[in-house]
């Protein structure tokens, strides 16, 4: 998608130096754009353990390339089996729950097996490294496609005026390659000429939504406007909501979604306005195993003080504000999970399902 | 109730000068506690308006000192009649929305009416803001006694065990001059020695809970902890929640509650998952004449750089940090309408009554 009116993925190789990849660091979004250069594994171990590089599908595809750039400054001295051990224990050390990473990683070291020399190797996972990334965008591509649909029924069914579209989070292309998830029927919405408009819940205790959401939308000339979490359910009840289209974590085979914390309010608001709720997700986020996502799914403890103090710009420098006293005690769960019977549909790559075990088994055919 | 192990209430009459009322600059709180010194009645028109007081039962009795200290500084040669009505005025457009603001001054206008000298309207004026001043207590600390009745039985099921308590916002006694409204009845619980822990919702836009209700609830040594507004539907799911109770800023006849922004979400959760959902609030907030509080109640919008930025503390000062790009815009209501089928019952100081037109009537008897 766009910044600054230019193109960009959230991850690329260099041009004119494939031993440079390079990524937006997120940190500093929206305040500040500035794209830095990995050239080890090291950078790219520290740019997803201090969240450079953020949201499972990147953090996944970042891991890959890690991979590739281990490879490619070992020399003929080392032992092969020893590092590349190293490096893959190294990097899925990063950010230890990420499923994405361990099965990027993995992938990696799969397909480099039969690889004979360093320089084999190297080449293979450089190639696996941007095949995931290809298919990262395809899947997103396609989600856009099998949601768009629910976009312009309502906008047919009214009569062309603006569709309001709530929004949780960042499920955008800033968390994956391009597209995103939950944003990936709007911007195709608003490729067709559709017309939108977009409630960004600003998404306490982190912001992802004030911060990236709102910035993306921003850059794509996508109107939208930033809420507080608070809000969502006023605008609902006063008709001000069409549909809510969300991401996901982690869904069950029979349909609960785990998705960042707050997403379960949203979705019981929507139940009680008769609003659609939408989850947009890649079929590997779904967990065919697990039959009941409420009783089963982990729900991450965050550290506290992300509740008690709030990042943000002053001074032309990102900083930290305590909006509490400093003896409150603080807990901070990162995500929640909506019982499947709250969600109106599943949108995957591979097509729309409806939230139960029958329906979303059909996916994996 | 306490600060710093010393009772205070939000306002009152200096020791050993009568001529001087005393109230806590809420804008620092939890971060600086200080006493700000009201001589006249510019110095109230100002702690109104730039809301070093807030809530209105507070601003309220603040606005009948004001006609107090304005009357003190009248001479002989003023036309009375022309000042009292400018005093009236002026205090009235301090913050032109609150109701009990409006009630407080029009009280006070009419027993100062049949005094005839400066000295003895001054007297009247005197003794009706100290009136105020301890009908609101009362009132706080009845609520407070019809209210915990809920939390003992609670208390008593769970055989003694800690008894979690969700709140929204700042219905404290800092909003009060004591006791508060929600607060009232864990207060009196806590005093009871029944064991509760309350969940503090931070509250954003503002962040009145995070600021203010818990810093209340730590000077009293109740144990609490502060959450991001997205967190009370997970911990609903989880069964760490076993009641709400939340203040109100305006009831309709039939129940509806008009509370700040977000209430409703909580009370979609707490029905969900079979919580009870209590809202504590004064009699005059009930609105006998509205039959349909989602119809009717209007809803304020605030200045959206509510939303963009949040204020803390960082470097030892306050601070204000943006948290969005520069140029997405916000939204900002201040208040939702809870609808009356998700409310358990009102407490009020004349007694409890479920949230329909028929017992919400019998309070008014």
């Amino acid at each position: 998608m766009h910044i600054n009116g230019k193109h960009y993925h959230t991850i690329w190789v260099k041009e004119n130096d494939p031993k440079t990849i390079q990524v937006i660091d997120q940190r500093l979004l929206p305040f500040e754009f500035k794209i830095r250069d990995l050239k080890t594994i090291a950078d790219t171990f520290i740019a997803i353990k201090d969240m450079c590089v953020r949201g499972a599908p990147l953090i996944g595809v970042t891991a890959a390339y890690g991979m590739y750039l281990g490879l490619l400054h070992l020399n003929e001295k080392d032992n092969l089996t020893t590092k590349i051990n190293e490096f893959s224990q190294y990097l899925k050390s990063s950010r230890p729950t990420a499923v994405n990473l361990k099965f990027a990683v993995d992938l990696v070291l799969d397909k480099i097996k039969s690889a004979k020399s360093i320089n084999e190797k190297t080449k293979v996972a450089f190639e696996i490294a941007n095949q995931l990334k290809q298919d990262e965008i395809e899947n997103c591509k396609k989600i856009g496609k099998n949601g768009v649909r629910f976009i312009q029924e309502i906008s047919k069914a009214k009569k062309g005026e603006t569709v309001n579209i709530l929004t949780h989070c960042n499920a955008g292309w800033l968390a994956c390659v391009d597209y995103g998830t939950a944003t990936s029927p709007m911007y195709l919405a608003h490729e067709k000429g559709i017309k939108i408009h977009v409630w960004v819940d600003e998404t306490r205790p982190r912001n992802q939504g004030a911060r990236l959401t709102a910035y993306e939308l921003e850059q794509q000339g996508i109107p939208h406007t930033v809420i507080a979490d608070n809000t969502g359910g006023l605008l609902m009840q006063k008709g001000m909501v069409d549909m809510v289209i969300v991401g996901s974590d982690r869904t069950s085979a029979n349909g609960d979604v785990a998705n960042k914390i707050g997403t379960y309010l949203k979705a019981l608001a929507a139940h009680d306005n008769n609003i659609p709720f939408y989850v947009a997700l890649p079929l590997s986020t779904i967990d065919f195993e697990m039959e009941d996502g409420i009783k089963n799914i982990p729900i991450e403890q965050r550290d506290p003080d992300e509740v008690k103090y709030v990042e943000g710009w002053n001074n032309d420098e990102i900083t930290r504000v305590r909006i509490t006293s400093e003896n409150s005690p603080a807990l901070n769960y990162g995500f929640d999970v909506t019982p499947a019977k709250y969600v109106t549909a599943l949108i995957t790559e591979k097509g729309v399902a409806k939230a139960n075990m029958n329906d979303i088994e059909k996916l994996n055919k």
